[in-house]
């Protein structure tokens, strides 16, 4: 088995690729030099779904968002860079408040209909003054080629921007679904930290929207883990506004699973950009585990091995170190049993049926030195399965971490 | 608030300290030079309590000796470092009874009262042969001076044996309680990994004394923390020979609970030198977490904190970057409020009410640049409180976890 990869060829387009949808970034100043406000605008309005962190101190666009939601509809999105406005109590969500109400009245739009997201540092007031002005500019810039330059100023300590798209037809039309995301993990420096922006021009039943986007964040972006430290600011939207024309999309549609399948895979490109960005990371690897209990039983094995610093350090090494694989297996708290595991790196047998054979070592090795590889874990107990996606753990981590002050 | 001490004086002795105790440690062969087989001998037979991991794909001898400890004798234990025996299926086990029965015969015990340990590499099968001239070696050179021996052979990747003892006095006699540990969570390559064995000349009630040591364990070892990885070898040991002379010990007795606050104290030693040997570590910190809705939740609190790669990298480096720790309060699941939150490093306030003050940071530094602080966090919601021990993780630690090769 090697990474699970979709049959959908994704291209290299972003959140403006859908028709009726405009971006821009802009240098707002909240940064000393780079892009750090984003405006993302779809005309006609779009229905919106969203997903959110469940850290209990969420942060205060994430909690003004979670009511907006029940609106249902979306205009712009308005994203700022550099601050998280979290931990930042009543200033905190007054300054979200002031955010949407800037958006609406630079764009023209219902504040009902406006959403907000930041990212950056955790516990210090947003600069307002500088992200009015970034507002106003951002709204001048707006333009159906923004998407690129809105997936910069989204950035934190990204190394690159994460943008793709993809096309499907149906009902005689061309449906794009495109997005941009930032982060990786919450690795960053007091960044807080994951957002992403799904877009597509198809119309979608509200409901139905919202099953699609849930369905494919489960098997995306929940499945990817850097450091294990879930942020106070994670965010995914999902704007839908009908401009391809399109039958409206429903459970019933025959192309409903071809439309989620098309959005799952932006998603899963997106998701992979973040682990494959994960600060100081040299390995992508996949971590499948089948027969399982129950398919939690199976995330609670995977999720404590792509969890385990004690795992993703020897990863660092190339070192196919096994014995930290089993000693999280045993932790996980799932059903297992020592004469009934079987593990593979990729295709070449580590443990079967319980027992090892030391005589293959160089063949273990040759995996662990791929820059992406597979983990795969068979309990042989029942059928539960789960599949997740992470990195290794390296000097560059630490160092990168430990040499930021506040 | 500083780290929690404790009343008692400590003194630098080792598990030969109290009366009827002989060890030795010797080189067995299953490392290349260093000693690797320890033997700890009680004459007259000790009453014995135990903790072991509760890890699903525990160690032969952990197998073993659980269902041992039903006989509540010992008269020996038997420890090997280099090779852990887990993971090696019928011939882990048929080699973990071929030690006790070695032993038995070495030392002219019932091999019903003697237990074995093992801890070093997961997966390979033990080098019988060299053991068993260990176990005749070690019998020949046992001593009531060799404890420190025995804590050299018990260890892995230790940077020093750890040992310590103390003394109290009641029934008009003087009773000694000493021990050795080995290990550093499971932050040593490919071992497992955490052992301690205590020893008394009092004379206690079996049942009170499982319950004084698992009263022990939970103060002590099961609150530290170097990289969240419960070993599959996991086990403390507590032997009570009676050689001092007194009535023996029930919960009824008036020194009860100065006969628990000592072996507490010489746990709570091990453990803390086990944290101070973490591999890399560079900070010693205790988190306090008080004003939790329940003991668990603040349990939970702590326990995020205490294995948050991204907040021990930070402390590494000296940031008193408090956004990582409200993150990982915020995802422990525990119930908290932002507006009735208080942190401090030490005694400097850094949240106070849901509120901080960047001013402050140069006193938050200089806390953080202390070789030992406490991080005191109040949630303000009930009574709730937990207390833990872990330490920073360094560039030396990713290194010497990745530079390994098996």
């Amino acid at each position: 088995m090697t990474s699970q990869t979709t049959q959908i060829e994704l291209t290299t387009g972003n959140s403006t690729s859908p028709q009726g949808y405009l971006a821009a970034g802009v240098h707002a100043g909240i940064k000393t030099a780079k892009k750090d406000l984003a405006l993302l605008v779809s005309d006609p309005v779009a229905q919106v779904a969203a997903t959110f962190t469940t850290n209990a101190l969420a942060a205060a666009p994430v909690r003004l968002c979670r009511e907006k939601l029940s609106g249902g509809k979306a205009r712009a999105i308005v994203i700022n860079s550099g601050n998280a406005n979290a931990c930042t109590g009543d200033q905190g969500m007054a300054d979200a408040q002031a955010m949407v109400q800037a958006t609406a009245d630079a764009v023209g739009a219902d504040p009902d209909e406006v959403f907000v997201c930041s990212t950056g540092l955790i516990g210090a007031a947003l600069p307002m003054d500088k992200i009015r002005s970034g507002i106003t500019s951002a709204a001048a810039a707006l333009s159906p080629d923004g998407g690129a330059e809105a997936a910069q100023a989204i950035m934190t300590t990204d190394k690159g921007p994460k943008h793709a798209s993809t096309t499907l037809e149906f009902d005689g039309r061309t449906v794009t679904v495109g997005g941009m995301a930032k982060g990786a993990g919450m690795i960053e420096p007091n960044m807080a930290t994951m957002l992403a922006f799904l877009t597509t021009d198809a119309a979608v039943d509200g409901d139905a929207l919202q099953a699609c986007l849930s369905q494919a964040v489960e098997q995306t972006f929940n499945r990817i883990s850097v450091d294990g430290s879930q942020s106070t600011n994670d965010s995914v939207f999902l704007l839908a506004n009908g401009a391809a024309g399109n039958t409206p999309l429903g459970e019933q549609h025959p192309s409903w699973s071809a439309f989620v399948d098309a959005v799952t895979a932006v998603a899963r490109d997106l998701a992979w950009k973040i682990v494959k960005d994960g600060e100081g990371a040299t390995k992508f690897v996949t971590i499948n585990v089948t027969g399982a209990a129950t398919d939690n039983q199976a995330q609670a094995v995977a999720r404590c091995i792509g969890n385990s610093i004690l795992v993703k350090t020897s990863w660092c090494g190339g070192d196919p170190n096994w014995g930290r694989l089993v000693d999280a297996i045993g932790y996980s708290g799932a059903e297992v049993r020592e004469e009934s595991l079987t593990l593979k790196y990729d295709d070449e047998v580590v443990i079967q049926d319980g027992k090892t054979d030391y005589d293959r070592l160089k063949l273990w090795e040759a995996v662990l030195a791929r820059e992406e590889f597979c983990v795969n874990i068979e309990l042989g107990i029942g059928s539960g399965t789960y599949t997740m996606y992470t990195c290794d753990c390296t000097e560059a981590y630490v160092r990168f971490n430990t040499a930021y002050t506040s």
